[in-house]
This record gives C-alpha cells, structure tokens and sequence, in this order.
C-alpha cells in the first residue's frame, strides 16, 4: 500500500506527526504536496471537491487506497496498527489515542502562543496578546504537560524508556517532535525545565537516535522549523516570561 | 455493565457530550461527581492517585470496569459501538471519530472567546482579549464550521437527517450540542447564520425531539447552561461582531 500524505509542503506543522510515523516504519509514503511529479490535485482542491463523500475540514489528510481520512490523530490510530507502532491491545490502543490527544491540545495551545486572537490575522496584529499568552503558555503549560508525560514514562520505568516500554509507539515520535519543537520555540523555558523531565528528554534522544528516524532528519524530506509553522521562535514571546512563575 | 463518568459537576462542558450519548442509548451510567450517595473518591483524588496506570490529563473519564479511558473523543469512540450510535464498518467509525475531533476543536474555539488568554485568568482579566477573539469567532468560524457541516448533511440528502442517514450517531449528538450551546452563548450570530444552514439546525431539532434526549432535558439531570462552563453567554462579546465581517 502506497499512502499518499496531503499536507502543506513548506512547514513541518501537523503533518509531520504523520510523517514520523510513516519514516519510522519505512513505510512506502508520498508527501503529495512536495512530489512535483506526482501529478495529483492540490490540497485545496481535494479539500473543495463537492464529490467527496467525507471531506476534511483542512488538512493533514491520508489517502490509503480507497479511504481518505483526516485529523492527525485520527490519522495516527488508523496508521499505527498498519505499521507496527501501538500494541495490539483495545485497552493500550485507548491509552495511546488518548495520550496522543492530549500532545494535539498540547500542540494547539503552542501554536495560540503567536495567534492567540484569530488564525487570519498576521503575528504582528495581535504581538501584545501573544506575550500575555506566552507568559502564561511557558510558566504554567510547558511544565503541566511535561511533568505529565514524565509521570507516565516514570510508570513505566523498569519495562523500557518508551511509553509501552521497550517497543516505540507513534505517541513517542509525537513526544520527540513537541520536545524539538518547543527547544526551537522557547529555548530559554525549556533549558529551564528539561532537567527536572529526564525522561522525557531520554525518551526524545532514543528516538533521535532511531536509525530510520536519524536518516529522514538528516535528509531533504525533514523541513527546517521556520515562522510559518506552529512552532515559532520569538524571542520577545520568551521576555515576559519570569513576570508569571 | 454499569459505566462511571467522572466529570465537574456544575457544568455541562465536554462531559455533556459524554452523557447524551449515554442518555440516548438509555445506558446504564452514574455521574459520579453528582451522585451524593456514591462515595467515589474525588475526580482530583483519581488523578492524582500515584498508582492509577493511565492516568487522565484532565476530566471527563470514564470508567468502564477494568478500563479507564479520558479524551472525551476517545471515551465516545470507546462507547459509541457498544451504545449502537456509529455503525460497524471501519470507514464509518473513523468518518465519525474525524468529524468528533472537528467538533472538538470547535468547542475548543468556542472556549477560547472568554479565556484568550489563560485558563487560569478571570474572564474580566481578559475581557479586551476576549472581545477581539470573539468578533473573529462569530464572524468567520461560526459559520465556517457550521458550513461544513451543512455540506455533509447535504450529501447525506437522500438517505436520512443525520450525518450517516437514517440512525442517530454521536456525532449527531453532539452536533445538537454545539449549535443549543452557540445559541445560548452566542443568539444573535447564531439568529443571523441559522437560515443559511437548514440541515444543521433541522438535525439539532431532530435529536431534541428523540424520547430519550427529550427526557433527559426535561430532567434534573439536565444542567442549565451558566457562567462557568464553556459556553457563555457575555452580551458584550457579540457587541464588535460587525467589526469583522
């Protein structure tokens, strides 16, 4: 099965939860937006083809033969299984899913840092709200959610450095990629917070380490962080930041 | 099988979407919080319980036997087969968890008029915030969800009110539940956007007259909508709405 992956070509964004699970897998994938041979109609025009019988709300979306599927965890539940990447078990696919629900709060609330006003208007219209929101976001949340995700890879210490223990699961792809994010981000928070979350931070260099995962982000395919994405680095956003703690 | 919804008991907030699926199937279900005779622990003792295995990052959840399970999607998602509101098929249970999570992220919105800001904040520390937000959620995300769940109804013209035809689904449910909670939080934006969208308010009108749901609404049950949930009714967040569109 060749996935067909449809996702904005110039930033990592949602779309690369997804493209870390499909590297890690190896699996046989094309990153429609960034394939110029590939021929297929763009992402806005799938998104407004009134043939489409479940049409996504935006994108990321997967094609997989005839299903087109859209949400990014949603996309993640249907891959995981298909790629190796959750146990098999109802009540660890459950656990999975919901712990991959909470990164995608964790993941809209970084990306309201910079547009904490409304998604169409520019950074620059709305730079006062995004330091209050800041201030609060690297006080307050960045702790709260790390220090979750460290309760659970705590849970889990004598089985493996992993979620599941020893086999990786996507929800540690998406794990590692809100830890790099958020370096890029707010390096001056995290430098701050990473050593009280050790493993956390072990968990993301395990998978750093991952020889499908090192290849992919060495290679053209990983797009560089950039101030088009939802992980923006500011520096002013990072200022107020000792006014709240 | 006798479920458990642990979930703050002064508000509907997302649990809501949890018990109208519950209500409508005529599930057998206590909502812990409200239940004086219970004698439960706390929902902050259960999340703070060292020993839970998969604990919640936040309420709702739900216990079902052995299972704990939270995300008020994948708590539905776990229901919704088991309560007969999704059909069988893979392709129909992953179209409908998609078009949950879309609804989600519309509450989502919707609770971020108010507290544009932080969570933590008073509403009246971020009132200005608020005002801003709120003109860019009623004039353009209103009615682009709504819209997009209008053209899904339309394809469905054929067969049936709700989004899979003929049976009732979850997602229908919450559905309704969105468009009484945008009423209530937002009547003049939802007065002028309404007309344009038929199918979405003849589906709300739909499942509120379901014997069960009607029931339930007429019920102690039932809470009222208040200043303290997710939809809120502040007059003067409507007040900028021309501004914007």
């Amino acid at each position: 099965m060749r996935y067909e992956l449809y996702y904005q070509p110039s930033i990592q964004g949602r779309g690369e939860f997804i493209r870390l699970a499909l590297e890690e897998a190896g699996a046989d994938y094309i990153d429609v937006a960034r394939d110029p041979t590939f021929g297929r109609p763009g992402i806005m025009k799938v998104l407004e083809d009134p043939a489409l019988e479940h049409p996504p709300f935006a994108p990321p979306f997967l094609k997989a033969g005839e299903l087109l599927i859209s949400q990014t965890a949603n996309i993640l539940q249907f891959l995981a299984p298909r790629l190796g990447l959750v146990p098999e078990k109802e009540e660890s696919r459950l656990w999975a899913h919901q712990l991959q629900l909470t990164i995608a709060d964790w993941l809209y609330e970084t990306g309201q840092t910079h547009h904490p006003v409304a998604n169409v208007l520019y950074y620059e219209e709305q730079k006062d709200e995004a330091k209050k929101r800041a201030a609060h976001f690297t006080s307050t949340r960045i702790p709260k959610f790390l220090s979750y995700f460290e309760r659970i890879l705590k849970l889990n210490a004598k089985s493996g450095d992993f979620i599941f223990g020893e086999d990786v699961s996507y929800v540690d792809l998406s794990l590692f990629q809100m830890i790099e994010g958020l370096r890029y981000a707010f390096p001056k928070t995290m430098a701050q917070v990473e050593p009280q979350h050790p493993k956390a931070v072990l968990l993301h260099d395990r998978v750093m380490a991952r020889p499908r995962i090192a290849a992919y982000l060495a290679s053209p395919r990983r797009l560089a962080f950039n101030e088009q994405g939802i992980f923006r680095h500011y520096p002013e956003l990072e200022e107020a930041q000792g006014q709240n703690r």
